[in-house]
């Protein structure tokens, strides 16, 4: 019999094969979190995702985009243990900070773009998870002492449903044959 | 010297005094998320808290009264350990399923109404997480086994950042002298 591949059940919180207690049950929201966007996306056009609602709105893609660097930025954050550098800094700026250069830049991929810039900086987390525990988990960030691992991991979850709570509401505003 | 109140830090989630520990770290996430929630809607008038962006949007005011509601609705599901009963279905319809008799119904209060229910809401949540513990949060929710009781509260706050999302979207689109 080959191993079977334990997944988190979608709708449980709990301690999962693979990792310490508490990170199985951050990973389980984390999971939880981002089967939700993807759902929330699904089907998408390029168009879709490039669509501006108003003037000073992100378009899903930037939103989409931007859940990604998050994550990115917290592996340097949290597994690196130190700040951006000044060239990642600048090279993210407009995708962590979103906003008009954001719309400028942030356009013009198709929805796999951002699938795949998300499964990307996920297979890094959960590989980051799988090596620490909770002792970890719990320690302060050295390079932003005030928070530690825990909260900067549920803050990265906290920050992707909330950009997804204004990408369910963008999509169903979506002209209805763009 | 008379006792310290132990809060939970904003920025950390970590075992915290008066809850077993997974249930701790809950705790500073649901206190975290609904920190947000008051911030995104600090200082709104009454006319604010009413306004509809658009003729499918909810009302700030709407989505404030459905996070105390879902919030309620669970201490139904966990504490309680049962469904809604067809009169609370029936009551709470609007409230829960928002959409066009949200729109009718939740509104014409000001933002102490809200915070109050918000409140009041927060206290039997805390009250019934601190007399339960770890074993209890990890355990499937009677009425609705397929979930267990840590994905339902993790689910309150995940449903209250989605909203706050949305919150802070339609709050940067007030008029700017409502």
């Amino acid at each position: 019999m080959s191993p079977q591949i334990t997944r988190p059940s979608p709708l449980r919180i709990e301690p999962i094969e693979g990792y310490s207690p508490a990170i199985g049950r951050l990973v389980c929201m984390l999971t939880y979190a981002r089967s939700t966007t993807l759902a929330a996306v699904e089907g998408l056009t390029l168009t879709e995702l490039d669509r501006l609602h108003d003037a000073d709105s992100n378009s899903i893609g930037a939103l989409l985009a931007h859940i990604a660097a998050v994550e990115v930025s917290y592996h340097v954050l949290t597994f690196e243990e130190r700040s951006l550098s000044a060239a990642e800094t600048d090279r993210w700026s407009a995708v962590l900070k979103l906003g008009a250069n954001g719309r400028q830049t942030l356009r013009g991929h198709p929805l796999e773009h951002y699938v795949e810039q998300l499964a990307a900086a996920r297979r890094i987390t959960l590989e980051g998870l799988a090596a620490r525990d909770d002792d970890w988990l719990e320690r302060s960030v050295t390079a932003a002492p005030k928070i530690n691992a825990h909260w900067a991991w549920f803050h990265q979850a906290e920050d992707e449903i909330n950009h997804r709570g204004q990408i369910r509401w963008l999509r169903a505003r979506l002209p209805k044959e763009s």
